[in-house]
């Protein structure tokens, strides 16, 4: 398993090369650098005018998902599934064009579904540009309290009740407005009111522009694990206005760094390496660098929601960091820490695991702890977190299977990894203790 | 809509003829009279010695779907929807061959989710078809309080609970052991843990083996609205073990024969003659009648779900006077009449209404009315279910499409139905008041 798995990345890893240099955003970005397409071997598919709009996922879309003639999409990423693909719309400005989402609503009603930070910041444009010259649709909505310790069932119910009360039929839509706990929770939602509605993505986090948003992953938290009761259930689109970013408040705003990040590491070394030189313009909220670190994620997390959509190996290895991490936020009360902010400790922990075991350069591993350190991430676990309490939640993770816990390593060059269930126990075991006070 | 659905029923509807007299079960029942080859019009047809054991429905099956040489399985019936095809097993005694479930069951983990009525019947034993010989599989099972009142959000959260604590992951197998609450709720935990397991089908009421186990429809009730929560997901195989009927109470028996009696009014019109010959073999618990029963009920199920897995219009037909029935349910608090009852009187509703709108002659209403009658299931809703509480309730139905109430109206010859919203509101009205008091 280990082996087949580790060539199969292997093989993407080595095709992003060629995807790199077809994807530079239209223009430079003022403030941050981008990757050059001579510093990479592929000159041949730099991007022509003609596809500068578009990300390459985006060449045999169907008319519907092309933006409007004068609209402000600076890149529209492809999901690539089939009768199920949709696009990802990025740009600044995109809740101002009402043709973007009402070409995606299906049905004449519409149920919102945000929380309490969010509501008053983009509800009422959301309902504008839902109903602007759009007299058939009507939108209801639900504001849910905001947190991580709200993604249960209890709180999932309030929005059957709402759908239910407000008499939603088959033919209506969902709209997840809000960070990644608002889209998992409308998403498993919208999978299973009336055994399945449409639904929309619109993101406001950049935990959720750059990774929750996309590729069909809903759910909600048990007591004693993450995201262990959902459903794999994909949008009808995902409108990402990189303008909401203006408002997230810097915590959040370096969580969703955590995930850009990772990206790098399993599969992309020149973004890698293009972080490394744009972090601070990233932190700084320069539009141009957000933009392409934006566009590059969903590009990356496109590419193998579309080759595994149902998580059957590759799709896995989105999760380097995330089992060390989810147990963090388990172990900790959900909410305590950000996501984001929990996957940073673990990408730490499974980059140590990893070159315990030989598989990386110390150099990889020090990048990686001084790129999270820069973002103001933290790269240990919280005191609370022991080496049982560790071990007693990552055995009810999702990867395991017929009892062996299955991780995200790190393996080779920068930008390589594996998911496997083939690695020395005593790494595992030392890089708790290392990271435990008990 | 009402036209296109009406032609495609009348297609399907034609076509069962055909069927019908290459579906003779292996010898004839003892004591019930089964169809004659001769009373159709299609004797080319007719089961050749080498396809005793199977229905039509399985001529290209996978070698896996084969019972083994000398077993009991007396049918298999084949759901075929592609790459998640998969058998129902039909037969007397088949929970004493372990090798039908073993064949079925993923990774090492087994999960039997049963009640408290049918736990202490056959939870050993299905435990032991698990176990025998196959020391590799560990079970693990999760007992609910019996009933329709507990097929709810609070009740599921103990099958998550248990396979959680159990630490289940996702090579697990989910079995659901009961009637159609216990195979709805499993199947929705199943289609939910961990995004999705496998899960396996036994049920032992009839009502269960002849319609809720078949096809994939999973889910919970809302307190406004029957199965308003849920998935469409699909096990890999329903064993009906009619040994189980022995212990059914008789209330529980005439409750299934409510959707055996659907099948011929839908779609079916000689087997619906044949349940006018034979109802006193159903309700005398004659084996063979009882077996013909659930395989006619099995073959009609799978050929509409494998045209129509998701509801988007002939698998509606299925729902004839379920609409009325939910309303009945909900109305009056979940598990005070069985859902069969409640579907009883619904369909008596919808064939009132039929007739109303001219659609179908006097005698078939009239034949309706006799065959439900005479296996003791009501023909008339409660005295507490008012026109409101019909209306309001009805209002919230799956089948509302943009605000239109859409439904199951007989309409033709015996075996002809429609699924249309376009019906005079007036016949519905007068419907709801001839039999309700106010």
């Amino acid at each position: 398993m280990a082996a087949s798995t580790s060539s199969l990345l292997a093989a993407a890893a080595s095709s992003s090369c060629t995807a790199i240099s077809a994807r530079l955003p239209r223009g430079a970005p003022a403030a941050a650098s981008v990757p050059s397409p001579s510093r990479h071997s592929c000159p041949s598919l730099r991007a022509s005018p003609a596809r500068r709009h578009q990300s390459r996922f985006v060449a045999s879309v169907a008319p519907t998902m092309q933006p409007p003639a004068e609209s402000r999409v600076s890149t529209v990423v492809d999901v690539d599934l089939g009768d199920r693909r949709y696009p990802i719309y990025i740009g600044a400005g995109l809740l101002d064009e009402p043709d973007l989402l009402q070409r995606h609503v299906h049905g004449k009603r519409v149920l919102v579904v945000t929380n309490t930070n969010v509501a008053p910041l983009y509800l009422e444009k959301v309902t504008w540009a839902l109903t602007h010259n759009n007299p058939n649709v009507s939108v209801e909505s639900v504001i849910l309290p905001d947190g991580e310790k709200y993604k249960d069932m209890d709180t999932l119910m309030k929005v059957f009740d709402k759908a239910i009360e407000s008499r939603l039929d088959r033919r209506c839509t969902f709209v997840a407005l809000g960070g990644g706990v608002i889209g998992d929770m409308c998403g498993y939602a919208a999978a299973s009111f009336l055994r399945g509605v449409n639904f929309i993505q619109i993101p406001t986090t950049l935990m959720a522009q750059v990774d929750s948003s996309v590729g069909g992953k809903t759910g909600i938290n048990h007591r004693l694990g993450k995201n262990l009761i959902g459903a794999f259930y994909q949008p009808q689109c995902v409108l990402i206005d990189t303008d909401t970013l203006n408002t997230l408040p810097d915590r959040e705003l370096a969580s969703g760094i955590a995930e850009v990040v990772k990206y790098g590491l399993i599969r992309d070394a020149p973004f890698f390496e293009w972080q490394e030189k744009n972090m601070s313009a990233l932190l700084a909220r320069d539009p141009s660098a957000l933009a392409y670190a934006i566009k590059r994620s969903c590009e990356n997390k496109a590419e193998v929601v579309a080759q595994d959509e149902k998580e059957s190996g590759l799709r896995a290895t989105l999760n380097l960091g995330h089992t060390f991490g989810h147990a963090i936020e388990t172990g900790t009360g959900y909410g305590a820490w950000l996501h984001g902010e929990a996957v940073a400790a673990g990408t730490v922990m499974a980059t140590d695991m990893s070159h315990r075991l030989g598989w990386i350069d110390e150099s990889i591993k020090k990048r990686v702890i001084d790129i999270l350190k820069y973002a103001k991430l933290p790269i240990t676990p919280p005191d609370t977190m022991t080496v049982e309490k560790f071990k007693s939640i990552m055995a009810v993770d999702k990867k395991v299977a017929d009892g062996l816990l299955r991780l995200i390593l790190l393996k080779g060059p920068l930008g390589s990894c594996v998911f496997t269930g083939e690695y020395d126990r005593k790494a595992l075991d030392e890089t708790l203790h290392a990271f435990c006070k008990n």
